[in-house]
């Protein structure tokens, strides 16, 4: 089970994560290890031509996997992002991307994971993939 | 010799990278393959401590990259990202971010280039590092 | 189902990619898209401290994703790697390692897929994640 | 200066990594936090059509990193590959492949630098360029 509930996390992170506020990013489930997020469609925010734009879907990556760490790590709320990386798979439709986050290892100092981003409504074809590593502050072996 | 200048690079963008204008960026210098960028501190948009938010870094690396693609490839207006890689080393001060890119590889498909972060006044130590891989239209043949 | 069988890639590769035969590795099963394979554990080419090197593990991985591409693209064959990003996610032990490769995107151009690696034996935690991008030759639109 | 001269470096890694010396890698110059090192072109561990394979290529600039930290850190030994992300960026011609390293960030616990690679002779157009992090032992600040 998640130590933290959706809802909790999106409280938590308006402050520090103003970003994903800015965004209007939801966290739509979440559970211990795993997370479905929704960036909502904005044209003002979004590349011209119609489409997301690339930062928009790094901070949603980023912000996704810094869901998933809290749902599992005790000391998460003090992780900090080491490295992202982004693969722009396709183009992604005038449309609100999911990103479905799943952690791969959460060790003391270390966690790391991956999200897979869709065009909401087509599933099928990721528009983009990133994998992120996180370094936990020391203090979880209380 | 830069095919764009810093002025017109800024102008041609405001439209189809709106976060960039969003977070105020400003395109210092710009030469062939190379540029200097500038990402104001914001304390709004900025991670809760006091500090610059992973993506907003993200942002600027990206939108560097850009405009040396564009300071060198006569297609470079239609590139598109394909993969953003940042690295981040050490915790930005509450300060701008400056970042220097510089561009690795042009080919006729795909560009790639470098950007190393700073925290203006302390450019001895990056805080970020980023490599990024862009697709280039085929129409650059003509 | 597969375009090629798992014994048919191993004996089409084993010109191509001489190191996967130096280091004896296994291809278990080749499905659409998917695949797991074996290097053996060989005190010789690893690292001193009884562990497996990286760059051993990085080739698994390399070849991993090759097979799953063949596996799906009719021009797989002619697939070249542009990039392949790989982290260590904990010390592996002294045995064989066991890759299991999904292909996330086959597009006309380019491939997408990811790897994850565990110490035979031991496959609840993963030893090492890696992703890669893999440029597929033009010819495939016959 | 460096720690360690580029001999002595290639002395004590004989036997922590095996693979250099199955290639041969020999290395050139190592100054304080950058280094060049040389892959001879071998026919019979490269890749079918007269190219230089990419793990022949992620190995040496995984070892190009390994020796830039030990020109500089206390604990460089220790170093522990957390993270190699390498993108191709042409065909290598049949030549030997020459590397030219750079750490970037030593901190007490990560390092990170890039190595860029070319074909020997050509040296204006890099065949590869990577990046790595890696994780230094605890015991440095003694």
């Amino acid at each position: 089970m998640s130590r933290i509930s959706a809802a909790r996390f999106m409280d938590l992170t308006r402050k520090t994560t103003p970003l994903a506020e800015v965004f209007d990013v939801a966290v739509q489930t979440l559970e211990a290890g795993q997370a479905r997020l929704r960036l909502p469609f904005r044209s003002d925010f979004m590349r011209a031509g119609g489409t997301v734009s690339g930062p928009a879907m790094m901070m949603l990556a980023d912000y996704a996997l810094y869901a998933v760490i809290m749902s599992v790590a005790e000391n998460g709320e003090g992780a900090v992002t080491s490295n992202l990386n982004t693969t722009f798979l396709r183009r992604p439709k005038p449309a609100a991307v999911i990103a479905e986050a799943r952690l791969i290892r959460c060790g003391k100092r270390l966690a790391y994971g991956e999200v897979t981003m869709f065009s909401e409504g087509d599933e099928q074809e990721p528009v983009a993939h990133a994998t992120g590593t996180y370094a936990l502050p020391p203090d979880k072996q209380r």
